[in-house]
Parts: structure tokens; C-alpha cells; sequence
């Protein structure tokens, strides 16, 4: 039992069964489980189970009625999804806020119906008016009718997004494996005095003319948030560097000598 | 033309055609149309078509390319979605938080990639390390993995609401200079194989035993959003290294026996 068991997605007067497959998909990836069809076209149908994939089980356990009034009882909030600008302003959510909505409601008990309207012709007038809410996602004014499925898919991500912040607001405090810490500031000044002679040591700085080199390097890693691992593996390159400029180069000095 | 456009999203190796349409369609819903199929299984075909309903231009748009690396050409940042946990920690990005990367990019004139893997397999450990970001969807642990096309419109969903947050907030467009913008994939990919050939030169990197040596260093490089100028310096540490295996080392060898 999760508090996510008091959303509930009702979908109204579908007309393609793919559609309330995909939607039941969305829902169980998002955690969510409760469905409620108003009077579907064509439900059950091995299409809505194959698009389902894997989520059958929400279809199964589906609650199939007559009328959106049916859906909604015993919930204390609902929120209708509406493409258009309608003539009779309604309070307007984004779905950022219907989810912070949601957790609002489910925290404390109460049930909430995220309600989504026809394929092509939505929520009708009378059916927008028996929601609290209207959810305005905010899609290109040019093309802006998501799929249902897809459209389910982004009301359940935001509350199930807000529930998890939720759950996550008592900081969950995960310990690190210790080579990805990051490194100390000390060891950063180490690295860079390490890098610094060994750019000099290849010649690729010049100290009369040093060009604001070392500035931008320290700008470079001082972002990147190197970890111990990380840092040996730099210095390891520094020191391998340093042997070619030195040791190595006397071995194979002899060496051409012989 | 929007900075939207500065977004593309990058299909890899999909199966069914009918997610490609659906992607399309969640794709135009976002304002986004840029779309990338890496090696598609069966495109186009009329049920792509189908399911982009209407978003059917962004179809004939698409460019088919046979690699990740083609795909990725010109982008400086790959964000690449990710189900598992993966062996080697790399940078993870929750949806949001890549909306918000991506929004930093584009502002800049940068070009992003959102890379979406196979409908069962997803990406490979290989195509993932060429990616700076991993993005993670919080989805149910116990059914985690989501449709396609609902995984593309929960990404450019995020991406959207940045921009428009953004839109909505003052605007404010700071030209950035252009030493400042971050380097591209395929110029990353070059310092990587101009990195590697150095290592081996001197000696760090024994080709035999690679001990995971590259893939640390693309996931410290890869989130650093390196700019064209540290690159430049980057690019002139290697090449003076390797002066100082090759060249150099003659010219002190000379020096030595004079």
C-alpha cells in the first residue's frame, strides 16, 4: 500500500483500446494503479493488453462505468485535462502543480481523480465543470494534443515526481564508496603544483610567459569535481610524463649510445 | 527557429515503427523536431505514420544514420537514458534536472542530443559511455521500464518546461564568447583517441591490460563541458608530450652527444 493508491485515472469514452493499454502502462511504471474507464468503446480487447505490456494487471482490475459522476465518487478532488482555453475560466493548473495537488490530497487521506477526455474532442463542457481543477499541459500551441497515453504518462510522472520528493525530503543519506569522493581542495592544490611542473617539464609552459594557463586549467577540474579515483589516475599521467622527460629519456640515451 | 531546434532527439536501433511515430508525435506536442534514428529496424513505414498523427513532417525530416557517433556529430552535450544501475558510476541526471542542462546548452547556441535506446535491450555499455549524462526516469523499481515514445515525451516534456520557464522569466540573452562554448561530441571523441595515443606513447596505457584507463577519463572529461579554448590547451599538452616522446628526444639525444 502506497499513498499513490489514492490517485485514480479515469478515462473517459475511449476510443481505441492501444490507447488504454499504453495509459495503464504509464500508470504502473509511475507506480500507480487504479483505473477507472467511463463507458469505453471497445474494452476489454487483446490491443489494450498487448500495448499494456506487462501492465495487464491494471486492466484487469479495471473498474468499467456508465458515467464520469460514477468515477469521481469518493473523491475529494478532481482534475480534468482541457487542450483548449474554455469560455468559463476554471481554475487552471500546470501539471507541475496538479502533482503538488495530488500529494496535498493523498497525504492526507483523500482520494484524487486525474480525469483525461476523448481521443479527438476531450472533456466535454458539463463533464470540465464536475472537475475542481483543469490541467493545462503545456504543449505547442501549433500541435497541441498529446496522445492519451502519452498525456497520462506526464500527470502521473509529475505526482509520482512530487510524492518522491516527498519521500525524499528526510535526507536518505547514501554512503559513497570512498574512490568516488571527491578530492579534498588540498589534493587539487597538489594536483595542480603536480600538473604545473610537469608542463613546464615538457615545455609547454613557459614560466617568463605563462598565458593564463594554469587559470584555465584550475577553471577546467575546479568544476569537474574530481574523485580520489580520478586523481590518481591525473597524477599517474603527470608521473609517466615526468619519467619520459627524464628517466626514460637516459635509458633510451644509452640506449642509442651502445 | 527557435532554441528548441537546438535539440535533437537520437532513436537507437528502435524496433517497432509505430514508437518511432509516437516519439514524433511527443516530440512536435514539446516544440521539438529534430529527430535522429540510428539504424531503425524498419523505417520508414506506415505505421510510424499512424501514430505520429499529423506529426508526420518531423518523419520526413528524420535523418537515418548508421552509427551513434553519425548521430551525435555537431552536439556538445549526449544525454543518454538509462534503466540500470551501471557498473561504473557516471554522471546521472534525473528528467529535470536534464531539462535543465539542456536549457543551459541550447541557450548558448549549443547543440544536445536526448539518445533513446532499444524498446527491450536499451543502450549498450558502449553507447552509453559516449553519452555525458545518463538520464534516469524515477519510474516503480517493479516495473521500470517505460514505452518508448512515453520515455521521449517525459524528456522533452522537462525540456520544454525549462524553456519555457525561461521564455517566461526576463529575458535575458547574454552572448556567450565563442572560446567559451563547450566543444562538440565528435571534437570530444578526437581529444579521447589523441588522449589514448598518448597514454600509450608513454607508457600509462598498456593496450593489453586497459584497466577501465579510458572509460574514467570519459566520464571526468565528459561532464565537464569542456570549452573550445581548454580545449585548445588540452589538445597542446598531448601533442607537446608526445613532441617530448619523439621529436624532442632526438634533438636532446643530438644534444647529449655533442
Amino acid at each position: 500500500m502506497s499513498v499513490l493508491d489514492n490517485i485514480r485515472v479515469v478515462l473517459v469514452n475511449t476510443s481505441h483500446p492501444g490507447n488504454i493499454g499504453g495509459a495503464a502502462r504509464a500508470m504502473k511504471n509511475m507506480g500507480i494503479s487504479r483505473l477507472v474507464l467511463v463507458d469505453p468503446m471497445d474494452f476489454p480487447s487483446p490491443e489494450a493488453d498487448a500495448r499494456a505490456s506487462g501492465a495487464t494487471d491494471i486492466l484487469a482490475n479495471a473498474q468499467v462505468v456508465k458515467t464520469l459522476e460514477e468515477a469521481l465518487v469518493g473523491c475529494s478532488v478532481a482534475m480534468g485535462t482541457s487542450a483548449r482555453e474554455r469560455h468559463i475560466p476554471w481554475p487552471l493548473l500546470e501539471p507541475r502543480e496538479s502533482g503538488q495537488k495530488c500529494l496535498e490530497q493523498i497525504q492526507t487521506g483523500a482520494e484524487v481523480a486525474l480525469v483525461f477526455g476523448r481521443e479527438y474532442a476531450g472533456l466535454t463542457n458539463e463533464e470540465l465543470q464536475r472537475c475542481h481543477f483543469h490541467v493545462h499541459i503545456p504543449s505547442d500551441p501549433n500541435f497541441s494534443s498529446l496522445n492519451l497515453a502519452a498525456a497520462v504518462q506526464v500527470l502521473t510522472y509529475e505526482a509520482r515526481m512530487a510524492w518522491l520528493s516527498l519521500k525524499d525530503a528526510p535526507a536518505v543519506s547514501v554512503p559513497v564508496p570512498s574512490d568516488d569522493m571527491p578530492v579534498t581542495a588540498d589534493e587539487m592544490e597538489q594536483y595542480y603544483a603536480h600538473l604545473e611542473r610537469t608542463l613546464i617539464d615538457i615545455g609547454f609552459l613557459i614560466p617568463e610567459r605563462p598565458r593564463h594557463l594554469m587559470t584555465r586549467l584550475r577553471r577546467l577540474y575546479g568544476r569537474s569535481e574530481v574523485t580520489k579515483l580520478e586523481m590518481n589516475i591525473l597524477r599517474g599521467i603527470l608521473t609517466e610524463t615526468q619519467k619520459v622527460v627524464r628517466g626514460d629519456l637516459h635509458k633510451r640515451v644509452r640506449f642509442e649510445k651502445d
